[in-house]
């Protein structure tokens, strides 16, 4: 529609050849489908909500309350005619318990100018000190002795994504600076490292071990990228896996940090699934907690679109940073830059904050909301883990299809090692989409060991609805490869 | 703090160069102050509800209900039990207008997958509609014959900022890319470019004109550039002006256009204070009013944040684009290399998102939120006015200060002709600080005509405390200066 401008620009060429398959031409594919009226099951990405998982309902409760204050306080008096049972057809979980009513007027105090206003850069302090607080109980920093989180070098980010961004565009100066990603990744990383114009350093994930991080590849993943003239600044690693849900254990962890540590490398741990971890012998364990007394440079990011919450649209996230490196002479640090993008970004939205907060801030067990928070939450990840087994016993009956490693985050990443000649994954995810409104992502999209092919889908559709689709899929796929 | 640290990294140059002195060192400092104790009256930023604004009420109410949807049908329970005299102690207003009832049960249906699934990458399909329709509406389409607004054209963002960076990152290629920013200019301008490692071009306003756009002035900042071997690809113009307050009317909009045109520059539109436009027989006049049947580039940009709304912290933005260059022989238009850009954020937040909609759909005047809408609006923007009014009567009180041009945006941008020997308008600002807890921007934050010092007041603050802190102001500055 715009091929009759006589203007034409030249753009910026980095932004030109970036790439983001997990919004790629499939899911636009999948968006016209639907526009014709096709059922589309949106499997391309880890968007629970979108395929019917119901927030949280102490999230929800909360942030109605704060963002219309004048409520509270109507609130409080219902609850006075309810319990004189003035009110004619209404239950007692229609009301708001006093714990929410007290946590919301307590969270609008402290964010002293509401959730209209602009706040701090990097968050309000208090939500940022909850977060530091939040890490050092999961990480059992008392019991361990670990150096504690520090408030001053959290930021409370537009989801993960933006945290992510802002130390990989702090971290490339120009094409000689690059970062280690591991092959399968999530393909943020590929294009915000294409976007800064830096060199992505692919290092190899060990598919028949369960998609293990293995120490020689590291080393010549970084070795080949040094003998090519590349200053690698970093590695990334995605803890559990995305695309391939592995889950490092703590000696695997210890390596990695070793390994950065040995070579110089800062470490950009996406810790964003830690609690979707569903197989009872498997534990997350954070790149903080084994980090210890390390000076290793440390940027780890959380969000709260993922784990159990699923609160995808709002939009908040977190970036803690340890052991920030100076930047030469200036007397600065790292996260005064990270700061400084912050500002100019002036703040992130005060929803994703509030979710954020909520996210570290669970009630306690002997306040009013903990049983149905906890119901719901359980129901939520148990759910995961059955739809994950659902999916997978599908493969069994699917020729040529091996499903490694354990089962993280929100996806699985089997491998298709039977397509037809001259067929690669691309055309199979397309195949399958207009075959069953299924949209995955090709392993093209994500990196893959040449020679694979691969496709990731999110776990997440209703049971009845993969209980409706994966037969479909089955047919399909044995129909494409034989 | 992290002095100590071995670990000294190379960090991107023009991140370390990049300045935004909007949260630069006086609001650093202001923040020390409040952590002492101090009173500090934030008119860094233009940020309305952290200085006692009111949220407009229709907003706050279907955004509350929108996030926790089961409070929908429970209101409606409550409204029949308070018509039937049921409910002691409560009135009417303490409940929803069905109307809003209503709207946010409609508003849910069109969302499809409600406020906690990631979006379209560009915003929901009817939202982005809903701004065209608005834009239509505002620059009167049907009667001009303007060529109609394209929602496929409309992208919903985290606010103008996130906007205005994916226009500028496309923009520049490398260093040789420039762009025209007014001097002086809103610092994410510079801050932006910068970032990208591109040229800023800028031209000055005219002062004594009320900060009037001169022909003559962006001829000859275009023709030092290019002597210089920078690619001028756009023109960034604030209207409502910021810092200047300055209006533009319809003539000089179509020599902006007309100079872009013959000049082969796109045209950034910085539209966010539309709203803010306040003497009787000033206008705001949109460029794409202007722009008519023109194939000039236009990039404007809209805010949540601003306006009568102030609703910052939701981050709620909107860019629309006229005449997309295309790209090359890429078969790409610059709308396509947007929406990569924004695919790879994902999407917007949804509180932004479901903001900027309400922004674009008032109630209609035989709704039941109208008459209150209306009245909180009128009350907002009597009130900004009024204060704008207060604070330019005490520069007459102040020796050596002239506030040119008309009152617009939400911000004063005085002269001080009189600064002592070897003091400049950041000492001011910091002395303005220490003394009285008001938190301004000096003029060099902004860029202003060499040998000249300014500085930039929001005139926010509530009337009581404008009236206590201008005296200390004036007595301040006369101090100073003599």
């Amino acid at each position: 529609m715009h091929v009759n401008t006589p203007w034409d620009m030249k753009v910026n060429r980095r932004i030109l050849e970036m790439e983001y398959a997990v919004r790629g031409p499939i899911p636009q594919r999948a968006a016209e489908l639907k526009q014709q009226g096709r059922r589309i099951i949106p499997c391309n990405l880890g968007n629970p909500q979108a395929l019917g998982q119901q927030p949280i309902s102490f999230y929800r409760e909360v942030l109605s309350l704060v963002e219309h204050p004048v409520r509270i306080e109507r609130e409080r008096r219902l609850k006075t005619l309810f319990d004189r049972h003035a009110l004619d057809g209404l239950e007692k979980d229609d009301f708001h318990s006093d714990y929410v009513l007290d946590l919301s007027e307590r969270y609008l105090e402290r964010m002293e100018t509401g959730m209209g206003a602009y706040s701090d850069s990097s968050g309000p302090q208090f939500i940022r000190e909850a977060v530091a607080g939040y890490i050092d109980r999961r990480d059992g920093a008392d019991d361990v002795r670990l150096p504690r989180s520090d408030p001053g070098q959290v930021f409370i980010t537009n989801g993960a994504s933006e945290a992510v961004r802002y130390v990989i565009d702090l971290l490339i100066d120009d094409d000689s600076d690059g970062i280690m990603i591991p092959i399968p990744q999530y393909p943020l990383y590929s294009a915000a490292i294409r976007r800064c114009g830096g060199a992505q350093v692919d290092y190899y994930l060990d598919e028949k071990s369960g998609w293990a991080m293995d120490r020689d590849l590291l080393e010549s993943a970084l070795e080949g990228a040094r003998e090519r003239g590349v200053a690698v600044k970093a590695i990334v690693v995605i803890n559990p896996g995305n695309p391939t849900g592995a889950v490092l254990d703590e000696e695997t962890v210890g390596e990695v940090i070793a390994f950065a540590g040995e070579n110089g490398l800062a470490i950009i741990a996406d810790e964003v699934y830690q609690e979707n971890v569903y197989d009872a012998d498997a534990e997350f364990v954070s790149f903080a907690r084994v980090l210890g007394q390390s000076d290793v440079p440390l940027f780890s990011v959380h969000s709260t679109s993922k784990g159990f919450y699923g609160e995808c649209g709002h939009r908040g996230g977190y970036l803690e940073i340890r052991n920030a490196p100076r930047v030469g002479s200036t007397g600065l640090s790292f996260t005064d830059l990270v700061l400084k993008q912050a500002s100019v970004n002036i703040c992130s939205n005060t929803v994703g904050q509030l979710m954020m907060y909520l996210l570290v801030s669970p009630p306690p067990e002997n306040a009013e909301p903990y049983r149905r928070f906890t119901i719901e939450r359980r129901k939520i990840l148990e759910d995961l883990h059955g739809k994950a087994a659902m999916i997978r016993a599908g493969f069994d009956h699917m020729d040529g299809v091996s499903c490694f490693g354990r089962t993280g985050a929100m996806y699985l990443f089997p491998r298709l090692d039977r397509l037809p000649d001259g067929k690669n994954d691309f055309d199979y995810c397309m195949g399958l989409l207009e075959e069953t409104g299924l949209v995955t992502v090709n392993g093209a999209g994500f990196g893959q060991m040449p020679g694979t092919s691969h496709l990731r889908i999110a776990f997440l559709p209703p049971r009845d609805v993969i209980e409706e689709v994966l037969p479909m899929w089955i047919e399909f796929h044995n129909a494409y490869v034989n």
